[in-house]
């Protein structure tokens, strides 16, 4: 089949990348690109990006969009139905993603539970056996969003001993299964997180998720609690951030994501002594790279043997099309 | 009962130590004033800190000596034997202690693994999705020492998904009930660390395990591995682990802790771009400092009833001297 890697980061990744799929012919598209090659292209592969319709629509021969990652908030689902295009993404757990961004949600848990640069400051100070920190052993945590990043925090969580309060959109059986121990709807979030220590977004970006966090949340988490996001800035009112730090009505946040990313060197949240950041990483890793390729191949393979291809957000409305 | 805190560190904690103990009489020695006050004593707290023999026989109605933590490098137990003392310390699992250290050694594999370091840099270079990292989940980890420390290690490890080897000096079965993988005993320690990308030191410091870690163990270490010293600094030799590093023999280190500590600020070890190290503050929580109090209660309880004290480390030369 011919696979085009819809944009020119992609080339950075070729010696490891393109030898996975030697049996294809393969292409990637540079600045401006695109819609020039993307006639050519069975596959289209993208990475976080904005995909027009009107761009989808030079894909005469386009079956499938591939998300190289969890998150298609740049790709419009519809438009890709409504073309009789598979729009696939990556699941997050069990590729090494939601593995990864749970890790640096943990990371964070632990940089701010343990005051690691205060301590790092007393080490240069001469001193030991100080600053006293805070362990997660025994604490409760509110994981807010319980898809495939949720799980692989759940589980984890609870590896580490902490109580687990669980808030989603929908209720399921299965999250008392991954060890959850309360669970509220999102509507009641407020009540979730009240008596936590430790609150961690895991939610997806969607129109109906964005500004889920606001102000009335910082006010009801308790005043010794850290707020970890390690999923999207946008879900998060950045007034109502700002707001909940500087009043100290939490006693600090880690940041894996923000409102611009990357966000401004000058931004305050990036040099604040109770906020602790790294450049949107969580899924930056040896383990969610290869498990993309293998997901990847596998799906085009499927594809190129005539079945479904798997992790497909569209299947049933492409099904029920081809069927009319 | 009459309660010495052995050291002038025990005043900083009065205000949240001393209402636990409000049942008995309690004084503090500051600086040299141990062994005028040791003679009212029945029970003496210290930290880790030298007790010689002399000092000890001025506690003529000394009837235990209680360890603040784990460690007890600094007591004879065979001076407190002779003197029909009881030695006690705290059991690092369930009271805080190693949970916490165990959480400190997950913080720096996660430090090394995300290159924090640098990617703070890169975020404050204006970049982001970079640099790329090595998850835990998936990976194999070598923990060396299966105490108490190192069964909490175990149990977490597993808990994040890694493939577990564990080295001891002497085999129980119930390593493998913990979740332990593969078992080698301490005399084939070259053996076990092959193929681990995390090695994590949890062993006790005793005469016999000083410089257990040297450069030919160095030498057996992947290229790509990381080491982690949440134990006590002479385990290693020191010019074994500069050669290491100087030579990348292993791709970084994580301490807790220190040859000498404080360490010299002016150590190239506090400065170098593949050690992370924080200061000594494994055992430094919340958790353990309310296990530590709610245990040295409930054994002052157990002498004052005339039961024996709980994790008392010669309790059976203490009854057969009894006995005699």
């Amino acid at each position: 089949m011919n696979i085009l890697f819809g944009d020119k980061a992609f080339l950075r990744l070729r010696d490891s990348l393109f030898p996975a799929f030697k049996e294809h012919s393969l292409d990637v598209a540079g600045d401006g690109e695109l819609e020039q090659k993307l006639p050519w292209a069975d596959v289209l592969v993208i990475r976080p990006m904005n995909i027009t319709k009107s761009l989808l629509q030079h894909g005469t021969n386009l079956k499938m969009v591939q998300q190289w990652g969890a998150g298609v908030e740049g790709l419009n689902i519809q438009d890709c139905t409504d073309l009789g295009i598979y729009a696939c993404n990556i699941p997050s757990r069990g590729t090494g993603n939601g593995e990864g961004v749970a890790e640096m949600a943990i990371l964070h848990m632990m940089l701010l539970g343990r005051r690691y640069h205060r301590s790092r400051e007393k080490l240069l100070e001469g001193k030991v056996f100080t600053p006293p920190g805070t362990v997660l052993w025994g604490k409760k945590a509110c994981v807010i969003g319980l898809g495939n990043l949720g799980h692989c925090l759940v589980e984890r969580l609870k590896g580490l001993g902490m109580t687990v309060a669980g808030v989603n959109r929908t209720y399921r059986d299965e999250f008392f299964q991954w060890g959850v121990d309360t669970f509220h709807l999102l509507t009641e979030i407020e009540k979730a997180v009240t008596g936590c220590r430790f609150v961690i977004v895991a939610l997806a970006l969607t129109p109906e998720t964005r500004h889920t966090i606001g102000e009335s949340f910082f006010q009801a988490m308790d005043r010794d609690a850290f707020f970890i996001n390690v999923a999207r800035g946008d879900i998060v009112e950045r007034e109502a951030f700002d707001k909940a730090i500087q009043n100290q009505w939490i006693a600090g946040a880690g940041l894996d994501v923000f409102w611009n990313e990357p966000p401004d060197i000058a931004d305050p949240i990036l040099h604040h002594p109770l906020i602790t950041t790294t450049p949107h990483v969580g899924g930056v890793t040896d383990a969610s790279f290869q498990g993309a390729v293998d997901f990847i191949v596998e799906n085009i393979k499927r594809l190129s043997d005539g079945r479904e291809p798997c992790s497909c957000l569209n299947v049933q409305d492409i099904n029920r099309r081809k069927t009319l």
